[in-house]
């Protein structure tokens, strides 16, 4: 079983490329969305998701492609990581080939040796491309927007201090680092997956 | 013309990439020992290269693929870096295509968007290499080479400073991060050169 986690700064286009990814692999997919899409249906309800940041400093935003920058911030407790964990260790134990972004998946499932890919960009990219995915009725100011990406990324650093220590975007706990500044991110998925699949052929 | 710039920890093979990168591509290359002995043979003797660590708080260990760890070390001067930093404006201006490591080209060649790529390693992985690499008679314990290998770094990143105010391994900074733990350099450079044809190709 082949496994891809995708870490990834905030706007840097990580979860279109890991999409896209699994798309050009045939392998499965699951981002936070999904994960938690099938944590509620498995009657997970909302009392996991509690006002608890006082109790466990983790936090986690809320976020979608069309809408990146919600007002309401769920602060989730560490039993939520710990379903998520759960969730992210059934998964694999399926056996079947996937692609996922975020989650700490790296970490969690580390014992699979999955490929670990960060995803990165300049600033000013990662502003434009939040700008450009907002909704119409968002008015995104560039200075909001880099103040967002500042803080998401700071919670994200945080949560893996929690999980692991800390090791979010430390260069040598991934296995390729990309930065999609210059990049269409679909031309980008095909130049990854030529070098993840001549990865795997040289592991042959 | 197109230019790749590599930096690298030490250890981590980033030199034998850049060659076998030029190799492949048929690009010109450049690395410390090339670009010392062009500038020695111009006539720039030794009087630049001095005892000046308290002057400038610039060093440069002298290192040659077979002997990693010669205990002369040289500290350069800040003149011998405005040499170098000439030199390789002048490389540029031929108009050849090139791969040059180190030497902090990826900053003076800025204005020639050269692809920049950073190499790094797991910290085992670079122990071992340069075990692997020193020549029978020295004797290099772990804890040792552990120590050089974080001298070294740290003498790169302070170069920076001084040339740019610290980018060495900032991640946005670089097209592309490779860590180069589970990898023959050999092989690693075809997936790397198939990264960078398709960026090229995405340019067109």
């Amino acid at each position: 079983m082949n496994i891809i986690t995708i870490s990834r700064e905030f706007g840097s286009g990580g979860r279109e490329l890991g999409k896209r990814l699994a798309d050009l692999l045939g392998y499965d997919y699951y981002d936070k969305e999904i994960i938690s899409a099938i944590l509620q249906s498995e009657e997970h309800d909302d009392e996991h998701i509690a006002f608890a940041l006082d109790n466990h400093g983790w936090l986690n935003y809320s976020m979608t492609f069309s809408r990146s920058f919600a007002p309401a911030i769920s602060m989730m407790q560490a039993d939520v990581l710990l379903e998520q964990k759960k969730l992210i260790e059934k998964i694999a134990a399926l056996g079947k080939d996937f692609v996922i972004v975020g989650r700490s998946a790296d970490v969690f499932l580390k014992d699979y040796n999955p490929f670990k890919i960060f995803v990165c960009a300049d600033t000013e990219s990662k502003i434009k491309r939040c700008i450009d995915r907002a909704e119409d009725d968002e008015k995104l100011t560039k200075r909001a927007v880099a103040r967002e990406i500042r803080i998401i990324d700071n919670s994200r650093k945080t949560t893996r201090e929690i999980v692991d220590g800390g090791t979010w975007g430390k260069r040598d706990n991934y296995h390729l680092t990309v930065n999609t500044s210059e990049w269409s991110i679909k031309d980008l998925s095909y130049a990854v997956k030529d070098y993840y699949t001549a990865f795997l052929n040289s592991k042959k």
